[in-house]
């Protein structure tokens, strides 16, 4: 062990030893979709034991627990939080429950990785606890920080291979976010649509690539599809499927960066994801899972890091990107929680590049101001909450909104 | 020629007969500049005589009238107009200039393809010549109309390959768009910059593959290269090298298109432009000169017309779809004007896709509305100019601009 803290490589799965995969601590699982769905078969290939998975309804997390042999299963959210074995609780559930089971987690001691919460005040006070227990760890899953072109690109960034950054650009077209029925993903409210779900990943990763923050946002969501064969009647999806929004980054004043994502989630039969920041003397772009470069002054692109090395299983529901980086976050928890004896002590070093709580808070101020410069048609400035909400100020503010 | 009538079918310059080619009408070209080098021996091929050429000074107009095989030169714009073989008269100059040229050109009866002006008091002043003289050729060079790959796409999208239009979707990426020196190029008050070089090229080509026209825009433009080794102490570029902005066209409310542009002209090495359209049953997408498509519920795209077939000159400043588009216009002219006996008179339908003056101030009005949406931060409502501003009412503006 001693030498591997000297010089870090990262390590493939196959190194792992015995006494390794003994230090590992036990996993909960919250959720029964297509994320745990991939993400329990992961954690197992790394050599972690998954001891519990909660699902909202007995029938389907007895279902999965069988298909994924998790020994135990439960509806009761208590059940998993104080399970003697589970010492990482990883949260995969709809956004408007996550906070919750979070805050809760971390409370009990457990350490936490999960997926966004609804709303900037859950964001908050998920910060709030993270901050109380800072020897627990607490990341959120947005997993393309960990694919490997993005930790490259970033890492070329820092070099200077584009110089200065001026523009990036991101582009994600895909097919409907929906649900087969009705639920959660057709709900601007519940954290549905392409922003909420998606335009998150991207607002992060941007934050991770350029190593600043937006301080001004503009955006138009749109909700094309109100209605289709399965969603009909008096129901009707109010989360947005296109989307697209700018982000002025970094220095305010000319001096900054522009990124504009657009969003398409009306294009059956594909998945496409661009990233590409262009610079005073290069570009670098993430096409999927490979990243090309061009220096100003070559004649063409370069391939620096060909993403096809993965031999893992195609998730029709997760498309390659998330999927990959899924793997490598797994990888580096592995790596993390292998470097300490005890099976709940971890190492910062191997996920250094995860996006923390208080990240999950900024990008939840941004995805709330592109929601309101929609509504608005103006620029936004992003404001980070730095103490809770009144609740009795919501209040009245709603009242005071009615009645005009 | 009866049965050519009859028949309307787009011919080759190859079949262009004797008795075609007397009854052409005689051309005189203004401008010196890359476009104007371009389009005289696309002219001379289709059977156009090219008899005078006007240049800034007599030097450049000498030069260049030598080069091309161009009988006449001079410096005095009125030498060409005046001149009696010439009824065409095809003006590619700095935008500012544009407008007194194509105005005294159809002032005395001859026919006008021209490019966009620098303002839309200009274009307007352009339009009101343009209705006063509807039996002359008036049109906008803007050459995209022409391309073969956007003709498709019309005609796809009439044809309802889509289904109901949701969203546009266009990026052009390029290297610098300056001048050597420095010049109008420079200068956004002059109608230089991506916005309007560019922007206003596909914020035509817009209106042309959806049948609407935008009401609202918002846009922001960027000079990040605000000097370099050519222009530098105390000259400064002002017009804009980078560009998004969004066009809400057809029906107002939540039931029209919404369009994105970005313009990138910081990409030295390579020229990139996409044009996607998004409907509710599919999409098309013109990338470069080919075009592509793909319907929901079908595996991939597939390849709807290939633009390979340019078998001309590769011209290093002007990217291939323009140039591909500039040598079909130049036959749609030939076809029109060797429909008649009289070498002034032409047929309106093999330019019927033509821009014409009206359409140049829309274009205009819209440039103008998203640099005011850049200045503002707020969506610009497109108002189209229905007469000409009391200059004295501009004066007001200005002084009191300056009081503030």
């Amino acid at each position: 062990m001693l030498t591997w803290q000297k010089s870090y490589v990262p390590e493939d799965a196959s190194d792992v030893t015995l006494s390794g995969i003994a230090m590992l601590p036990g996993v909960g699982v919250f959720g029964t979709g297509s994320t745990a769905r991939v993400l329990v078969p992961l954690l197992q290939a790394e050599g972690f034991e998954v001891h519990a998975l909660w699902g909202r309804s007995e029938e389907e997390a007895c279902g999965l627990a069988k298909e994924l042999g998790i020994p135990f299963h439960t509806s009761q959210s208590d059940d998993v939080l104080l399970h003697q074995d589970v010492d990482l609780v990883c949260i995969y559930i709809p956004p408007s429950m996550t906070k919750q089971i979070a805050v809760k987690a971390l409370g009990i001691g457990k350490n936490v990785v999960c997926e966004k919460a609804a709303t900037a005040v859950d964001s908050f006070k998920m910060v709030t606890a993270a901050r109380y227990y800072p020897q627990l760890l607490s990341i959120m899953g947005n997993t393309l920080r960990f694919l490997p072109a993005f930790v490259e690109m970033r890492q070329r960034l820092l070099d200077g291979y584009v110089g200065e950054i001026q523009v990036c650009d991101v582009r994600v077209y895909g097919p409907s976010l929906l649900d087969h029925s009705y639920g959660w993903t057709c709900e601007e409210l519940m954290g549905g649509g392409g922003l909420h779900t998606v335009g998150s990943a991207i607002i992060d990763l941007l934050s991770y690539l350029t190593g600043t923050r937006a301080h001004r946002v503009h955006g138009l969501t749109r909700t094309f599809m109100q209605q289709n064969s399965l969603i009909r009647g008096i129901r009707r999806v109010t989360s947005d499927d296109f989307c697209f929004f700018q982000l002025l980054m970094g220095a305010t004043g000319s001096g900054g960066v522009c990124c504009t994502v657009t969003l398409n989630f009306n294009m059956p039969g594909s998945f496409v994801q661009e990233v590409m920041v262009v610079g005073s003397t290069g570009r670098l772009v993430a096409r999927g899972t490979d990243l090309y470069g061009q220096r100003n002054g070559s004649k063409g692109e370069e391939l620096l890091l060909g993403g096809n090395g993965w031999l893992g299983p195609e998730v029709k529901e997760m498309p390659l990107p998330h999927l990959h980086g899924l793997s490598s976050m797994v990888k580096a928890l592995r790596q993390s929680f292998q470097a300490h004896e005890e099976r709940r002590s971890w190492d910062q070093r191997p996920v250094a590049m995860a996006s923390t709580f208080e990240d999950g808070l900024y990008v939840q101020t941004v995805v709330e101001a592109v929601k309101k410069s929609s509504s608005t048609g103006e620029w936004v400035s992003v404001e980070i909450m730095s103490k809770e909400p009144d609740p009795n100020q919501n209040l009245c503010e709603a009242l005071q909104r009615n009645k005009n």
